[in-house]
């Protein structure tokens, strides 16, 4: 009705019936986001094949449902992300083609399948239990079409078991690293690699740990060059942007 | 000398002097780094066209002039960062050829010119406060060969400055965002963009400002897909973080 | 009886029976607060139909419905935040006539209705997570009479959903804004309207949002003017403070 | 000349050189800020006698006079705050006729008298090293055309001295409370008064005060009603809050 | 036996089986703890009729339970504080003639009636919500034999009821002053009585009250003189403090 | 002359120019403050002997002598606090008799010798570096006239050293302990003594010790019965506090 | 493999088959940490008896079982930490001669008994909530082989009781002292003792001990010499380093 | 003299003039620190040749000439740390044998050659800017007879710099890791070597390494087994906890 109402304008300085500078008047008083362009965000979203996302931490099954099925009715795929057991079973109740990412605590529903990109994005994680922040990541960045390679358990202190995966490393798009307690990984893996490293702090820890400040910090103040952090435990984040980057190459392709 | 010690042993090993196994405990023994590793890095910085950067906070004007003397000694482009005047005083003497960049606080040497990379990189500050870290992402950017286009003093408090400049930021490879006090610039230019947002906090505001943490954490909890953020007043890094992007774009072509 | 205290003593001083030095000597050893003053206050919430609010959060059912009971008993409206599901029965079950506000998680109770104040409030807020915050402020706000216009869900992410309701923005009284995460949506109306803007961290979020310290940070950092902030999750303070607002007005007309 | 623009494209669609349908195309794809929209902000500065404000603070001499020439250009008042004796020199040499309030580190170019507001705003601050703060309060509502009351050193340690002033704190549209150390004075202000309070942390103290982050917790956990803060030291963000509250008065009447 | 041994030490000197000399190098090499100086620490606290405290947070019923009767079993007075209900229920199981201080969460055994010090110490609190803190203090002051007045419910917001208790703070021996949130009152107390003032802050309180940091910091940055401040909800040491001020007030006399 | 004014109504009752009830409504309209408050505090100083004390940090030495004069001209004892050289000079130059307390910071003018009181107080310091903290307790205590027993350079790394002191601390009124870095020694102190401890976190160490926060946290903490704690440095205000308890206990002689 | 890979490489330079210049090449790209390097590890910790270590905090009992059956498969001892009653039950219908270290939240399994240390580690803790953190440092330091004399309960509020251990300290290889609130207790060992002293601050406290912080900063900022630290309630940590340092001894021996 | 009165008790009582009983009683009430106890400490540091240290920041060059005489009058080798270029030249203007370590900014005056003891300490560092805590750990390691071996500029950023120096870190008594922003070098070191580390955070860094607490807090959360922390640039405290360390080890020879 937006564009009905300006297209109305149009033809009316077209039939004479309004001048010009009335016209203009009238343009500079509409307020401008009803020329169309909410709309426009939708067509981006369905033209790329990249999902919406659903942030399900404080939300209830209902009204997890209700959003996962309003984004779906728009064509749109699907990713949930920090679903309960409960949101989970709410939504493959209502969308039983929904495929559940347990670890990562995830849910995509895949309408039409994203462009594959090229590449693959690396995603490190430091200590066993960093994986679900990884497993994020990984889901996050296969939602929009890049390939995650997991390189999992490789933390600085036996820093032997990363050099083993280097080559997996030095060739990935962007190599997301994830660690909790002090933090350090992404920095080896900064001096190691060429390319972009996002790096998730995560909350694993305890005492000094702060839930996660140490690692954050340790992140932020890193000497390596070529690397950029993300919230505390924010896979998601990390993975999506991975993800754009991937894309970024393979529109240069 | 390693190399030679190498090689040697493997001489041995061809001329029957010594036996395989016997070979195989030496190399176990010997200490991994020694295999050549560390000249490895020495020329990929060479074959890239990548400077060696020097962080000057800390240091005094004698250290950076020998470091800055070494690092081009070895045929390497140089970027000096955070220079005090006496610094640059004595950089510039000692080196005729390198280049003030009064704003950036930075020094560069261009012994090779970079490889010129696609697309650009937009670097965008809220206020004119938040130039000088701008200023230093620009050069860092540069450095590697990708251009900067600056979109400075567009804050949220006056919203429609920056929307005059969405194309710009759209078309950017990746978008570079230096904002201080409330740090919500880059939130919003990630939900005006497509492409990769590096948030840099800058330390500019007083009282609860904290020197930039109100920035940062403003930043790491943004809302909008697709952003990371580098250290407080880290223009240095967002920029080679940019750069590096443009090369990904550049390989993929 | 302090009133009759005082009466006494200028009798006595009318009659001569004590002489106005003496009574001068008492007047000044006399406790001030003796003076009617508690009970000027009471006057004051009566004669303005302002309610007495009562926070429920750490207080038994039965305390609260005690106290609920001697406010109204004073036949002063009622307003009570932070109910709990049981605090909420245990006042409906005592007062029939209470309205529970299911997403504000409070109840008022109304004895004589306010004055219907001129103009509205708007209580804007950014993202779904934040609306019962949103609505304690819209019910506080109700309370004291005045009206309280909803603009939710229109953060920093997808500006333009902001856009679409400048009008309603621009021609509030005040606008109360609630935002978690970064809580950069005040700086932005701030920017737009010429009202105060009322800004409300709350504690959405994770990570290094700190349960709403990034967003209160990012506030009070804010670099727009006529913004003013209240604790995290203070939805009624804000509230309250806008109907203040919307009361100063009418008592310009 | 954007408005050119869209001047020229209407006429085209007037004579017929351009259909209706393509022009809706061309407007949906025009940067709406380019709608003039930009101009309208300086109109509204212009028409409500409100000054532009220019923040000092690491600015260097040169860049304050050229902003605030800029400015005054426009036709503007201006108000700059945060001035350092450098500053203050400089801009007083390009414009003879800025006045210089001292004790407020402002400057304060009045091209056309503001319309003075109904009524008053209270100015209270706790002790004397508060003042500054307080005055640059005072400053900037009295630039906006609302008349300043000064109550200084009534800190709650002997709080007989605020009740002295009592009369003139019930009836000021607002009242700005500064305080540093505990900040225990705008709660004790707003438990008296019924119009809004406006609190402004000061960094006055030493130790724990950590340069006014305890006065700022202290007033955001104000369990009065009826009063919202801002940053430390901010007296400009509360004298022109309070300045807006006088006019929306003034509105009214 | 160390006694013993010392006593043995010295018989060898006299009966001139030891030199003096040998026995200064013994007795330099003694541990000097064992000169019987736990036992006096003991005798101390029988002869005062002070309780021997247990501060039950973190221990099990059966802890408590068996450190509650060896105290007893010394002769002891016994305050137990922070006590669960199991705690409460498996201490009167064992000592029938425990009295529970509910709102306290405290136990106090009384084996000897502890001296009555002269005077009182006045207990004063913000909020209802502060009560068990207050009467933490409460209990621990009367176990020490000083009388504690209460004045409850008379926080800053509305600071006439506090003014109406002026005369009970006046001639206290020391006021124990809890409050959450701001932190306000003791620094208004301090300001009307010439005693001192022992501040505590209490938990209560949200958002940022950070768990009574705001009331702690306001507590201790208070402009008035006399006062001093205990940990978060420590009513226990304010109690135990004011006491000890009750009793040398009591050998003054 | 509001005296005057409270005469001059009373003298109206009395000679029935004014009803009592009319009285009585500008009695409660009247100030209460106005009824010669405030002066009684200014009897109360100068009946005590205790001086008017002025916190000099942020004041000019104009303003210092100003205020310096004016409350000696009230004939009130001075102490001036936190002094700085030029603060020193100006004082002394105007006010001959000032003594400079050079390690305090601190001047004392005395007009009237304050009453000695009974016992003394023992101030204690841990490192040589606190003894400017704990000078200014000394000057404090002994300016409302209580001796100051010092007892300096004890600190818990050679806890011998304070045991060697044990009866001057136990003999004491109270025990003022002074210490920066760790802040143990309160605690240490208060586990050996039975009368009040005041301890005083000073800003004395580097790095994680933040300025005192160390020291203050260990404080606040200790598990020593008997202690309270004042800002960090603050010599003065622990200071008055013992030589209140002082006064207190020589009011029971 | 690996050094299967590297025996067929020499073996091919021995037979003539591959020339040493080309082999260099090879050897130069092979990951180096594919030479049997993780092996060596493994050699490491069965040769010294030193047990494998696994953190159970956030790991489910089963991901535990597998954990300590493959350690254990590999000949290792294993020494499990907070274990979760469930965990502890899994392990030990798994494993039946796992022994479980109750307080110490435990489980170790002994496949070789360790070599037996020289002397021992004395492992002293504040109060006794602080027990629990002890135990998990003496049960990690006798898994090592190093013998634990456990010093408990002797907080510096009642210092004598340390003194009477002073020559179990003194004669300690090192001192583990683990404590919460104030955390000062470390401090005054390291001013007894000469030999290294591991501090351990515990998360036992309230209030203005955040959980561990104050004593942490405590003990990081203690004025005594020959003291470090560990994370808060890294029992663990610090047993495992004074185990270190025991068997330095021994291998001086 | 307290020796003296000690030798005078017992030889009363070996010549019968005084009773065991009383003499009993006598000691008892003695100061227990008077037995000598403070000149044993004077003894120790004698005999092991460890220096008595003194930390010059805060201390004038009076001050520090003054300790620093009184010290070597003891027959005591000195260590002074953090001594500014006043403090060297007063030094050693008065003891011409005074050693200054200028990185390090400590001076060393030896009395006597401390015993050489076995092995040695790495010192290792992150950056240049590391260097002078480095060479404080260093100088101090020196100063008890420990041979400090350096390993400086090895920071994780190109981790394979550290690599080249495994086998000095391994066969060390202790490895000192100073490290600054991430602070992550130690975990690394830690997870090498079998041997103690003690971490020292150092305050090089800008933003959110806030002067050393991301390095500190990186140290503290390592997942490395056999690690401690000491203070924020202390490398005093690191290098004499390591000597102590060779010290032990030596013994055991």
């Amino acid at each position: 009705m937006d564009i009905a109402k300006l297209k109305h304008l149009l033809a009316q300085v077209a039939s004479g019936e309004l001048k010009p500078d009335d016209a203009l008047d009238r343009l500079r008083a509409l307020p401008f986001e009803d020329i169309g362009y909410a709309k426009v965000d939708h067509h981006r979203a369905l033209r790329k094949g990249f999902p919406e996302s659903v942030f399900c931490a404080g939300k209830t099954p209902e009204q997890i449902v209700e959003i996962v099925g309003r984004l779906r009715g728009q064509g749109s795929n699907v990713l949930a992300t920090r679903c309960s057991p409960e949101a989970v079973a709410a939504v493959v109740a209502a969308h039983p083609d929904a495929v559940h990412h347990e670890v990562a605590r995830a849910l995509t529903i895949t309408v039409a399948e994203p462009r594959r990109l090229p590449g693959y994005v690396a995603i490190v994680c430091a200590g066993t239990s960093d994986i679900p922040v990884a497993e994020e990541a990984a889901v996050a960045c296969e939602s929009v079409g890049s390939e995650a390679r997991r390189v999992y358990d490789v933390g600085v202190a036996g820093i032997h078991r990363l050099f083993g995966q280097r080559e997996t490393l030095e060739k990935a798009n962007a190599v997301v690293v994830c660690a909790g307690m002090e933090g350090a990984l992404p920095s080896v893996v900064a001096g190691l690699v060429e390319g972009p490293v996002i790096a998730v702090p995560t909350s694993i820890g305890y005492g000094a740990s702060f839930g996660g400040i140490a690692a954050l910090l340790g992140m932020l103040n890193s000497c390596a060059v070529g690397m950029a952090v993300v919230n505390i435990d924010n896979g998601f984040g990390a993975g999506m942007l991975a993800g754009m980057i991937s894309r970024l190459i393979g529109r240069g392709q």
